[in-house]
């Protein structure tokens, strides 16, 4: 999906709402756990429910390879049920990739190839190789890469904050640097809502980048924040939310509440459209 | 494996060899591309070949990916093979994976969990997001995280290198950080051969912790200079090679070429020992 792409489609459903799939089968509604396809069946749900207030869906790969080789099936079967939407929606895997040139070219494959199992539209991406552990991802056409600069956890206070040069901090050095590896069509970045107050720092350098914003929800950050220090004239941001949608009920109404979440974000978000 | 057995594997084989399992289609002997399970059966014909001069495997976890589904059956069947065998060998995934806590939590479980699909003995790591994205990856019994510290491709020098504080490289600063998440007993670092000149500084920081060491061979790096900078009591060591061997043909004999490379790599370690 290109960046006009992206923009036209959270004009048309006035939303900047990103789902974070991150399936726990001990989190699930109990009458799916032992089901065949209860992971599918449960996105497919959770899909249903919320594509009309949702941009994006981002699955995070750890929760299905935790299920091991069954877990990448449902995840597969989840993709596949995406593309085959007349509705269109951004979709992210949400790995944290990243190693020397050749071998990242072989993730970007795995992930970002229209032949591949999954063809994610963006991939995130760990900074700390640096250029060739980046640049590969780049160049699927409409495709992008979306590169950690401040995480939302506490553990991003051990590095991130470090002061790499006479004037900036390492995340700020990372946004600086990697603006040339990419641009504003293939190039996101990873920004942590529990640090909203940080954006007005990282707009100073990436003005035109769309963010990833994870955190808001469970994690503690707030949604009015978030779009008062990073909301650009495109939107210029996707807010993730992933507990706070998918278990807003582990009941039967799981889906319904998750709908009713997603509604409440998505009307939020179009008031500050 | 603990650390005690691998130091005995170690001083029993005379080696500190770790072979690299990054299998690319395109690259494997022609008769066994089309073959069904052919990656399994070209790890399996690496694995017998040089397990007599190799300690670790480490299978790179993108080029599994890069080859779907599939690819991650083929893996599975490589870890069962070596799980089966009477000689032992220490697993690596090759995954450099990280993220927030809770999914930090979900990676171990897939990849170091003995009731998993791979039950490896460790995993690669990436620090950027710190502590709380570590630290999840130390809490099974035998089981090793290996921390990016010193990466052996070009783009290392974008951010590993900068003046974290006063007195620290970046580099430094994960070594010298991280000692606090865990220990010699379940934490290795990764340090590239192509930068065996700052070993010692390495060793200034972890005296003691095992480091892997990949680069040497296609990548350039000498096992001469990495023995002389990183070398402890314990040994200390795990050097990779991958390409060098397994591509050391791409004939009929790529298993005998394999094994004489390793064999070649064990005889320089063994007088090192």
């Amino acid at each position: 999906m290109t960046r006009q792409e992206l923009i036209d489609l959270i004009q048309k459903r006035r939303s900047f709402l990103c789902v974070g799939l991150d399936v726990d089968k001990n989190k699930m509604p109990q009458h799916l756990r032992d089901e065949a396809d209860g992971v599918f069946l449960f996105n497919k749900a959770i899909i249903d429910a919320t594509i009309d207030y949702a941009v994006a869906y981002k699955p995070n790969l750890a929760f299905y390879e935790a299920m091991g080789i069954e877990g990448l099936v449902q995840l597969k079967k989840t993709m596949d049920y995406l593309h085959s939407l007349d509705k269109a929606a951004f979709t992210i895997a949400d790995a944290k990739r990243g190693d020397i040139g050749n071998t990242s070219q072989q993730y970007a494959k795995a992930f970002l190839d229209p032949q591949g199992d999954y063809d994610f539209d963006s991939l995130t991406v760990a900074p700390y190789m640096g250029a060739d552990s980046v640049q590969p991802f780049t160049v699927y056409e409409g495709k992008w890469v979306i590169l950690l600069a401040l995480t939302s956890n506490k553990g991003a206070f051990d590095f991130q904050f470090l002061p790499a040069d006479g004037e900036h901090k390492l995340f700020e050095k990372v946004l600086e640097t990697s603006q040339q590896w990419g641009n504003k069509e293939n190039m996101m970045y990873v920004v942590g809502a529990t640090k909203a107050d940080m954006l007005t720092q990282v707009r100073a350098i990436v003005p035109d980048n769309f963010l990833l914003v994870p955190g808001v929800g469970a994690q503690g950050g707030s949604l009015e924040e978030v779009c008062r220090y990073g909301l650009t004239r495109d939107c210029g941001l996707l807010v993730n939310s992933s507990r706070g949608i998918i278990y807003a009920s582990t009941g039967m109404d799981f889906a319904e509440r998750a709908a009713e979440e997603a509604c409440k974000l998505q009307r939020q978000m179009a008031a500050v459209l």
